[in-house]
C-alpha cells in the first residue's frame, strides 16, 4: 500500500501545478511552491505497511553492505586521526563505533561511522545521483537506537525514508549540483540524516521542515577534497549536522519552511539548475532505495569488468597461475586514463592498476581489500602475470563492459565479453556475493561467530526487536 | 613592524604575479597558485610585535562590543532552544556559555556564544563584505583560553588574525558570494574560527593549511534563513566548525592545500566571480579590523541616521514631550520599504517601524534594547508623539543620511542633518558610546560591579594575563 500522492498535496496545501515544473525557466521553477512541506509531510505521514517488499529487502542489503563497509575501514588512519581529535570532547558516550570498543555521544558516533563506512570507497552508490547514501543515515540511526531501544523495523523504515529524502532533492540538482563542485554525498546527505532522525524523534510536519531547514543551511562538502582525508569525513559530518538538525527541530529551533525550493534556498543558491518535479513526482509510489547498488571491489569502478571477466575465466576453465601465457584486454578509454599505472609498488596504488587488478583477480578468484595491500601488489606470481597484461582502448566498449582474453600455455585462448558488470543494475550483487564482500571486511577484526551473528542481525533487521543489537554486535570481544 | 609580502611570497613559494590578478578570465584566475597556502603562512608567522596599535585598539573595541551583545542575547529564546536540545550531549565542561552559569565543552560553547553574540543582530559590521567579524572567532578563542591558559594578547592576536582571515577571503568572493545566498557571516567566518583556533593551538603551515580546507568543506548558511532562529545559528556553527577544523588539522587530519582558489574549492565553487587578490594583497600591511564599525542602535542600519538625529535634537534643545508639536523625516527611499510599519503592536515590531523609533528616541534620549522591548512599543507617551511623525521619501538622501525636523508646539522648528550617521566609518562610536552600549545590554543580568569589572578586562585585554577571565567575569553571581 502507498500513500498516494494526491494525499501529500492536500496535506501540504500545495498546487498541483507546482510539482511538475521540469525544466522550466528560473521564475517558474521558484514558483514550485510547498517542495520542503511536501517532504516533511511524507517523512512525518508514512507508515511502515506503506513500505513495498522490494524496497524493505534492498534496504536489508544496504544494512549489510554499510555495516561491513564500516568495519573494512574502522581501523583506518583517517579514522584514528578524527578520534584522537575529537574523542575527549565526547558527551555521554552511548553510542558504538562500529567494529570498535569506542563509545561516543551520538553525534560524534554519527561523525565516525559516517566517516569508517565511506573511507575505502567500497560502500553503496545510487548511480542516478552518484550519492552514497547509507554513509549519512546509517549511523545517526544507529546511534538513537542504542540511546533509546528502537524496533528493527522502525530504524529500516527511518533508513529507507532518510534514502529517500537525500536521493530525491539530490536527484534535483543533479548533475548541476556535482558540476559545480559539490560532493553530493555530503551536501545532499545532510537531509537525509536530518529526515530519518526526525523520523525516530517524533517531529510534527512543521519540526520535521526546519529540520530539513536547518540542514540546508548546513549543506557543504567540496570535491576538491578528494584524495584527502575530508571525503570520507563529508558523509560522516553530513550525519552529524542532520542528526544535529533534528535534535534542533525537536525544541522548536526555528528554520526557513521553504528551504529547499526558495530563491535563496539550497536548490538555487547550491546548484545552477534544479528539476523540482524529481523531487516530488510519484513520492511514496517508487523507492530510490531499490535502485542502490553495491560495488563487488575495493576500487575503482571503471576496472570492475576487468576483474569480473578474470575471476569468471578463472572459475570457468579452473585456471592455474602455469596454465597462462598472456592476459590481451580491450577496455573503455576511461580504464587506461584513470587505472594505467603499469607498476605499482604499494597496495593503494594497486587500486589504480588494471594489469595488478586482472592478474590478482586470476590469481586469487577474489578481490578484496587483502589485494590491494603492499603484499598483494609485490607478490611475486601476481607481478609476474601483470608483466604479462595489455590492455588496449576501444571507444565502442562502455563503461561497464569489457573484452577479455587469455591466451594459454597451451596456444589455446579463452575469452569473456562482460556486458553488465556485477554490481550494476542490470547484474546486481547476489545476496551470497554481499556476504563474501561483508566477511572480507570484517574477517581479522571479528570472529567467525561475530561474523555470522552480526551478519544475521543485520539480514533480520526488519524484525529485530532492537536495531541497537548491530551497533552492539559489531565491538570486538 | 609589519610582515613584508615578499616574505610570504618566499615562504610560500607563490608566484608574485598569481596575486594581482583581479577580476581577470576564470582560467587565469583558476590560476592564482598558492592562496591558501600564502594565507595559512600569514597567520603561523604572526608575530604580536608585528600588529599596530591602531589595530589593537580597534580589537579590544570589538571585543567590547561583542561581549555585551553575547550578554545581550544570553537569555534569548534561540539560545534557549539551543541548549535545550544539545546541552545533554556536551563533553567536558570547561567552557563558559557568556552571561549564564551554564559551562559546555570547547564546541558546543562556541556555538552558543556564536549564538547569542549575533542574535539581536547588534554586533559588529566590517562594511565591506558586511561580515559580523566577531561572532565566529571570538567564542573559539575563549573557549580555548579557559581549556589551558592564554594570556590576552595571544587571545587578542589570535583574534586579529582570524578577523583578517575572515574578512580577506570575503573581500575576495563579495559581493557575488552574497548576492548568490550566502550568509557570508557563516560561510566566510567557518575560515576565521579556524585560523584564530590553528594561531592558539600553535599548529605548523601544513595544518593550518588543512585546517583551513576543513573549514572550506563546511562553509554553509543560507540567506533563506533570516528571520528564523538559523540566522544567528550561522555564526555559531562557523565558531564550533573553525574550531573542530583546527583541532582535525593538529592531528594530521588532511585537506586540500588550495582550498580556497582551487577551481573545485571555495571562491569557485561558492562564489560567481572572485578577486584574489583582495584575498592577499597588503596582507600583514593592513589590518581589516580597524574597518570594523559598531551599531549603535539595536535595529535595521536604515533608521539609524534618524534616530541619531533624534537623540541629537533632545538634547541639544532639551526638548520635553510637551514641547513637540510634530516630526517631520527626509529619508533615504529604503526606510520606508524596510522599516515603514505605522503602528507597531510587539516589540520586535518596533525594530521595523521608523515612527516608533524616531518617537522613542525624542522621548527617552537613548534607543536600546528596552526601547523594542513591548512596554515601549505601547507607552502611551510614545504612541502619542509616533502618530504624529510623518517620513518623505526623498531619492537624493543617502542611506546613512538624514534630515529631520521637530515642529515645536510655540510654532518654530528646530532641525537636524545627518550626514555621516554615528556607528560609520566617519563617524564611529566612541569609547564611552561603546559602555553605554554594553551596559545597555549587560543591566538586569550582572550587579554594577560585575559590569565594571567586565568592561575593564575588556578594555584591558591586551595586558590580562589570562583572556580565560573574560569569560568567567560574565558569569552573574
Amino acid at each position: 500500500m502507498s500513500i498516494s500522492r494526491r494525499t501529500f498535496l492536500k496535506s501540504s496545501g500545495a498546487v498541483p501545478g507546482a510539482l511538475s515544473l521540469g525544466l522550466a525557466p528560473p521564475a517558474l521553477q521558484s514558483s514550485a511552491e510547498g517542495v520542503s512541506r511536501l517532504l516533511a509531510a511524507f517523512v512525518v505521514d508514512s507508515k511502515w505497511p506503506d513500505i513495498p517488499e522490494d524496497a524493505r529487502k534492498e534496504a536489508a542489503r544496504a544494512i549489510v553492505n554499510w555495516v561491513g563497509c564500516a568495519l573494512g575501514g574502522a581501523r583506518h588512519e583517517t579514522a584514528e586521526c578524527a578520534l584522537e581529535a575529537l574523542a575527549g570532547l565526547s558527551g555521554p558516550r552511548t553510542a558504538t563505533v562500529l567494529g570498535r570498543k569506542d563509545r561516543l555521544d551520538i553525534l560524534h558516533a554519527s561523525l565516525l561511522n559516517g566517516i569508517t563506512s565511506h573511507v575505502l570507497d567500497f560502500d553503496d552508490t545510487h548511480l542516478a545521483t552518484i550519492i552514497h547514501p547509507a554513509g549519512p543515515v546509517a549511523p545517526v540511526l544507529l546511534a538513537l537506537a542504542e540511546r533509546k531501544p528502537l524496533s528493527g523495523a522502525d530504524f529500516l523504515h527511518a533508513f529507507i525514508l532518510g534514502v529517500e529524502v537525500e536521493c530525491r532533492i539530490g536527484m534535483g540538482v543533479y548533475p548541476s549540483h556535482y558540476d559545480r563542485g559539490y560532493h553530493i554525498t555530503g551536501s545532499a546527505g545532510v537531509f537525509g540524516a536530518a529526515a530519518a532522525s526526525g523520523k525516530v524523534l517524533g517531529l510534527d510536519e512543521r519540526q520535521m521542515n526546519w529540520a530539513l531547514g536547518i540542514a540546508a543551511t548546513q549543506s557543504s562538502g567540496l570535491r576538491e577534497m578528494f584524495g584527502t582525508m575530508c571525503k570520507a569525513f563529508h558523509p560522516g559530518r553530513a550525519a552529524q549536522n542532520g542528526l544535529t538538525a533534528a535534535l534542533l527541530a525537536a525544541k522548536n529551533f526555528t528554520s526557513s519552511e521553504q528551504s529547499v525550493e526558495a530563491l535563496r534556498g539550497f536548490a538555487h543558491v547550491l546548484s545552477g539548475e534544479r528539476d523540482f518535479s524529481k523531487m516530488t513526482r510519484g513520492l511514496g509510489e517508487t523507492w530510490e532505495v531499490t535502485r542502490n547498488t553495491y560495488k563487488p571491489f575495493p576500487c575503482g569502478i571503471v576496472i570492475h569488468p576487468t576483474i569480473d571477466a578474470c575471476i569468471q575465466l578463472r572459475n570457468e576453465h579452473s585456471l592455474r597461475p602455469s596454465d597462462i601465457d598472456r592476459v590481451e584486454l580491450r577496455v573503455h578509454p576511461l580504464v587506461l586514463e584513470l587505472t594505467g599505472k603499469k607498476t605499482p609498488m604499494k597496495g593503494l596504488e594497486g587500486k589504480f592498476s588494471v594489469y595488478h587488478s586482472a592478474a590478482v583477480a586470476l590469481l586469487r578468484g577474489v578481490v578484496g581489500q587483502k589485494e590491494y595491500s603492499d603484499e598483494a601488489v609485490r607478490d611475486r606470481a601476481v607481478v609476474a602475470l601483470r608483466d604479462r597484461v595489455t590492455a588496449t582502448v576501444d571507444p565502442s566498449v562502455r563503461e561497464e563492459e569489457v573484452h577479455a582474453r587469455v591466451v594459454l600455455a597451451s596456444g589455446r585462448a579463452v575469452e569473456k565479453h562482460i556486458e553488465h558488470v556485477v554490481g550494476s543494475l542490470e547484474n546486481p550483487l547476489t545476496d551470497r556475493d554481499l556476504e563474501t564482500k561483508f566477511r572480507g571486511q570484517a574477517e581479522g577484526l571479528l570472529s567467525e561467530v561475530e561474523i555470522r551473528n552480526l551478519l544475521s542481525l543485520c539480514w533480520s533487521v526488519a524484525s529485530i526487536p532492537d536495531a541497537a543489537a548491530i551497533a552492539k554486535a559489531s565491538v570486538p570481544a
